[in-house]
């Protein structure tokens, strides 16, 4: 798969969504730590970003917030960070699996309830958001975006009559609420993290100095230079305070589904997800295909930026020299113009170029992380041939999709799956390869050191909780 | 009172909101029309606008919608009018008396709940919307915005679970909410609209072809051509549809109170409201001015605009001639730049200069529309004197102001109004004027045609509704 | 005519520009001054402004300028305005009637040449820069605008290598340029202010505290509160230096030829020309028209706001009582979308609207500065019976438009005037008036105590300088 | 060296330009292939671009251009790029060297002259510019911006008097001019390109179709599917008109001084430049490097991305295998906010991480393209020890920066650079590493197959032409 700035272009597989929150125990803003964490996660994420912070040395606690489509560094200019004053905040950066691209539907979300102001900040997908709405709106609720992070909010507001704390108003949501979320509340004097039982998604603790840190991941823990702690366990709740990390376990379950898919392609390498190095794991996907996949070759390479790692294990594995064979043009942004029609077959190249002198009259093994459609794989194969390579051999590092995913990734339907059409022969021929091979679905394990709690429904069907019957994504839309 | 677009750089009384809404019978679009519409009821609001409207062919009655803050011909641009497409629609211009000035509080409020989507433009101010927040909020709702529109909103919801439709949830919300409001409701596929039972803002309907409108002056029906049909009666409920107009009349009442200050200031003079013109009031005004502190002059002049038809009565019923003495800027906007100290005190003559030629070595009687804290009356009273008027007399065509207002405009509270701590003789001294006479309350009927049902609550202290013990503007934010 | 912000939208005659000067004798500041002066000359030009300023305290007298397309509020913000230190500075406003209006044509233009830095704001039209500019083209200039300052921009710089100062090299460079042009040049230590020899467009000077400022119209004198000290003379050059004012009269001419059109409809009713008073030049006009074409009526209105004046002058004369009968919305911007076909219509109404209770049953003399095509007038004779006029009698305060300006200003070609081609019998009946008077032309001198140095030549064709063969204006554009 | 993304917020080397020109043969529109043009040779220059066109089909051969700050992605819209219409044009992208950073200084410089228009594109800086404007102004010239490029505009508008030809008043001005350029030129009619005898910066020419294309480096005829034909000629001067394309190497010279730093650094590596392969010259440095400073080493690791070709280099010569060690962020746009003093330390990881699993317990050699402060280059090496690399070993592909550049790039003056004040063991000390070594002076011919016609001034001090006595760079600038 190619990297995130090209798919701003192209039409491939997106996370949805980043969290980061800080709380500084000696009352100083945040969020400029806010800022270059959610930076450091905007892989997770391109469509909108936002920052809420409050200032709990203010009186009541007043929450300031900035939301806005683009990528963090176009929507916070510096005189906007500078009204973000506060020592507590949450921030988001957000691409949509679930609701409309549009500035309401932008986090974290920002609400007055009976007990204050709240943030709430939302990585995942809630698949019986839509039975739970119905039965809020039947109870007299009303909804402003279409996100299900707003059913999550209304549980958390409603519980909170009931419970005393807004802590325990979390613990009784996540009773009724069913699905993937790494969930970070800001209440005007708490920061609160949370994880499915399921531990879906990822989410981690670090600290710097006076301050605590709630990341999606351990690469936004290094961009702050913070130290990482630990990552939140599936089901555990974390309130952080003035005296520091609570922990509640009381939802914690024996059965795990971590998603395998963030090792082999969302996270960043330089992140650690429960303890695995994302970085290994993608070493260890290029051995592994190495021995299931084996061929002769001069040369191995991947398609940047994410499918290198896998190419460098291959190398290992084979002793096959590991080369760069691409130039990725890195200036594409949100405004990028699409090539018309005219010259639409040249767009590949716009982003990606060959380097002509490395591949010439070689045969390259290239390794990618995924298919979906095979379009953008057929183009590359296709520009290393014209570029005189004379044999290209296709690896992916990751089982064939078939399955559409409904915990918080947009893989696609079945039908818009090229593995779902054809068989893996038929597909080497439609993408012009001289040979393909996919990783196996029962060698993932081996990927995180061979932990069974993990998801892979989107290759194996298997999926952890009885999928919706419909598919729900986008279904508030009207 | 100085204008409007003065009143962007001075400190004067604004008029909170204006709506406008739009049924087209035969499925054509709208929002061109509510931009038009819009745009003749700048004058009630000039801090954010919006317009939302609803496909009733397109499936499931789509409804899209655009705000922002700033004037409607800053917000809409060809191309984002271009993207509401919809039949039905409803729009809003606002100026904050109750929330603070930002985006998450632009009008109309979109919403979802249990029957489907709702937009929501108010007028008005919601008295008592404190407690029923509070109400609210203890059964589990959360509030994404700081206006009491929220909480109009909330309860048509909850009501819409008991009754049979829109209009009927929209009655039974009425009879909790207890304060001023004209409200335009979009159904999917209806558009409704509401007065309050004593009638302290404005609502008409026109017609134009196949076009039903709703709008708070018919100034707003002449900039689209309609034709004024009538006005809604206060408390009453008129729901369109396919079908036509349909009323219902239970909350009417006897006792009515409109606002006699739309008369006097907010409306524009080519209104009528209650079938009252606006001008004919204002020429009233200056008739009875006339008769209660006549003077010997040369001239008579209006501080522009909103103090020329008091000036041109005033003129008619004394045979002294009315004269221009003012000319006005009229490109201030939103992003005019206010003189720094330095230059402060010549800061009138940037928005408002003196015809020198006109006033020179003439007694001159200068009218406006009311005082509030006697600094812009004190600096126009000095420029005719620099100019050459050997004379000045001030009437002002209300009463002293002495009580705040509770019922949707921003006149402050008493510390700030000039006539609160200071008679008569004593503000004709600090303005500089040659004499000073201002209406009486107990003539204020005569400028409606001896109408008694209005509401002159901050000139008599008479509230119509018991107002709330405290200050309640702005209470939300925190 | 409409007045300016209505033009925005309409098709009437724009003034093309004005200028304004401050020279600070002790080195404050002059940005903010010369922002309020260029507000207060809005109203003649709106597509562009500019401000340069000189630090003549910093190293080598730094120029800082900055410029854009919109009105002074729009392109100038105060985090702009901050940047523009300087002493010494010049600004203007454009409407474009030669070069197209672009960004690179905005004004003030900013030069090095051989003697530092230059900057030059222009208001006229040169009707040799065609000649002139392929004059200069054939010695190696290059041109990177298609204004025609640019040309005497090169003629100054030309000049000043054989001259011992700048304003030696502005009047060489005034030898050789024909046409019309109030002219203001910033040298990083001096401000020159010249005036054609013929006087066609204004100029005036004025002071206060420590500054000398130039400007096109004495009301910009007032915005900043400074005194007029009188007008720059046909033909002069004033040079201003920490020395004080210097003139130069050498290039003084009998023979004087100031804009009429000024007076009747550019200049603002407030300002003094050549020491008449634009205002009463045109009461003095409505007096004539009532001398001229008297007629029997209930009412006389102006079309605002530039009809005002003159109607009152009607009034007086007549003893008709003079009357509002327009609301006018001036909430009109730069963005404002156009009404497409289908409402095109009633679009007069959105920027103007009828107080009917005004004019209901009356015989109404509606009163315009003048008439261009005729659309305008007669959309609002339409109105004006509409809302129940029994009688329209339209009084135009000039004489018909009969010939193309090329002076500056951007009186069209012949055939698109309606009295090119119309008798004042067939005009009347085109836009459906009772009856149409025009003030004569031989009674023009009347409206300015009876100088005779003026030019009428857009009413008379009596050009004081050989007009080029060919329309000029827009010939650079390719 | 850090590639050009991270450039925008640290202090390296940048080139000045990047040009791009396009002749269409059957009038078709080039400006969306300038787009994609100018977007491959963004990494040229990121401060402002721009494009003009000419509609040879239209009258007098029409010429539209749209020019602003920021990346190409960034200043052009559809909206806009839809309006450049025209079948010849020519684009820039820029980094200032000499000239301000501002919006009048952007390129192409569009200009009308005694032939027509202009515009032209500009890539070096012209020594005797200074000398040469004075001369220009002594004769009368005015400039109106402070780029050298506009003195070529004035010398090739003045020799184009006296030739029969545009190209041949290039030529001519070429006899004028001193220093680095590569040219295109658009007259209304043709399109023009021309590099300097000493052939410093890279110009070559492709075709596609219909189409003739003039560009900096060969990636971007790729990024338009188009043809490499050939490069220009250090001297040349190519003309492309409907008849094809004309050569005049009447300027060509025997000595030639192509700039080493394109091969090193500047150029992408897709590039071939004077017929070698950028990557090639790359790999080739990376193999000199394990010749002249071999080490013992677990890992060998580019700086991306520009180190990355020469540590594989490293790697064949050596053995040692090559892995990526670093996770770069490429979402760092122009508005990214620099981290202030507080987490100054931390933000070389916002920009780049360590790859810990990588690098953990490893021996590393770490390969830069060059340094200039150094402090980059300590932080990296500082995190890879911090990663737990047991060694670090630096290894830098060119020599010592010890001389200013005066032909086109921001080399600074000596006693900014690091090696002018420090012998390598000082160096190897500040920075922390292990063991240093650079690329030897005398071996830098064979990066370019042993040609010795190239400029390595800035490691030598041998300049090609006598270098200014003065930093000229900026010095227009008042």
């Amino acid at each position: 798969m190619e990297d995130r700035i090209n798919d701003l272009i192209s039409e491939e597989i997106h996370e949805e969504c980043g969290v980061f929150g800080v709380y500084n125990m000696v009352g100083e803003d945040v969020a400029d730590s806010i800022y270059y964490g959610l930076f450091a996660l905007q892989h997770r994420g391109q469509e909108s970003c936002g920052i809420a912070v409050s200032d709990t040395l203010g009186p009541k606690g007043r929450v300031s917030s900035m939301k806005g489509m683009g990528l963090v560094n176009e929507v916070f200019t510096p005189e906007g960070l500078e009204t973000l004053r506060g020592d507590i905040g949450v921030g988001h950066v957000r691409y949509s699996t679930a609701g409309a691209s549009n500035i309401a539907n932008t986090q974290p979300l920002v609400l007055n309830y009976v007990k204050g102001t709240l943030a709430l900040a939302h990585n995942g997908n809630i698949i019986n958001a839509p039975e739970l709405r119905r039965e809020l709106e039947y109870t007299g609720a009303i909804f402003q975006t279409t996100i299900d992070s707003e059913v999550i909010a209304y549980h958390i507001a409603r519980e909170r009559l009931k419970t005393a704390n807004v802590e325990g108003a979390v613990r009784n949501a996540m009773m009724k609420i069913k699905g993937s979320y790494s969930l970070i509340v800001m209440s005007p004097r708490k920061l609160i993290g949370a994880r499915d039982p399921f531990g879906f998604r990822p989410l981690c603790i670090g600290k710097k100095e006076n301050m605590y840190i709630l990341a999606s991941e351990s690469c936004a823990l290094d961009a702050v230079n913070a130290t990482f702690i630990r990552d939140v366990l599936p089901g555990e709740i974390v309130t952080i305070t003035k005296e520091g990390i609570l922990s509640d376990t009381s939802m914690c379950q024996p059965k795990m589904a971590k998603c395998i898919f963030e090792y082999i392609y969302f996270a960043r390498p330089d992140s650690k997800i429960d303890k695995i190095s994302v970085y290994n794991s993608r070493i260890m996907a290029g051995r592994i295909l190495a021995q299931e996949h084996p061929v002769e070759a001069d040369l191995v390479v991947g398609v940047p930026d994410s499918g290198n790692a896998a190419a460098m294990g291959f190398a290992m594995e084979t002793g096959i020299p590991y080369g760069m064979a691409f130039v990725k043009n890195s200036y594409v942004g949100r405004t990028f113009i699409k090539p018309k029609q005219a010259i639409r077959e040249s767009s590949v190249r716009i982003k990606l170029n060959v380097l002509t002198e490395a591949v010439k009259g070689k045969r390259v093994v290239m390794i990618d992380d995924s298919m979906v459609r095979g379009t953008t794989c057929a183009r590359i194969v296709g520009m290393l041939k014209a570029a005189g390579a004379t044999e290209v051999h296709v690896r992916i590092s990751s089982p064939p999709f078939l399955y559409p995913c409904y915990f918080g990734t947009d893989v696609p339907s079945d039908d818009q799956l090229i593995a779902h059409n054809n068989t893996v022969e038929q597909i080497c021929k439609i993408i012009d390869a001289d040979s393909l091979g996919y990783l196996s679905v029962n060698r993932l394990s081996e990927l995180i050191d061979g932990d069974l709690g993990y998801c892979d429904a989107c290759f194996s069907g298997h999926y952890p909780i009885e999928p919706p019957t419909e598919d729900i994504r986008g279904e508030y839309e009207l």
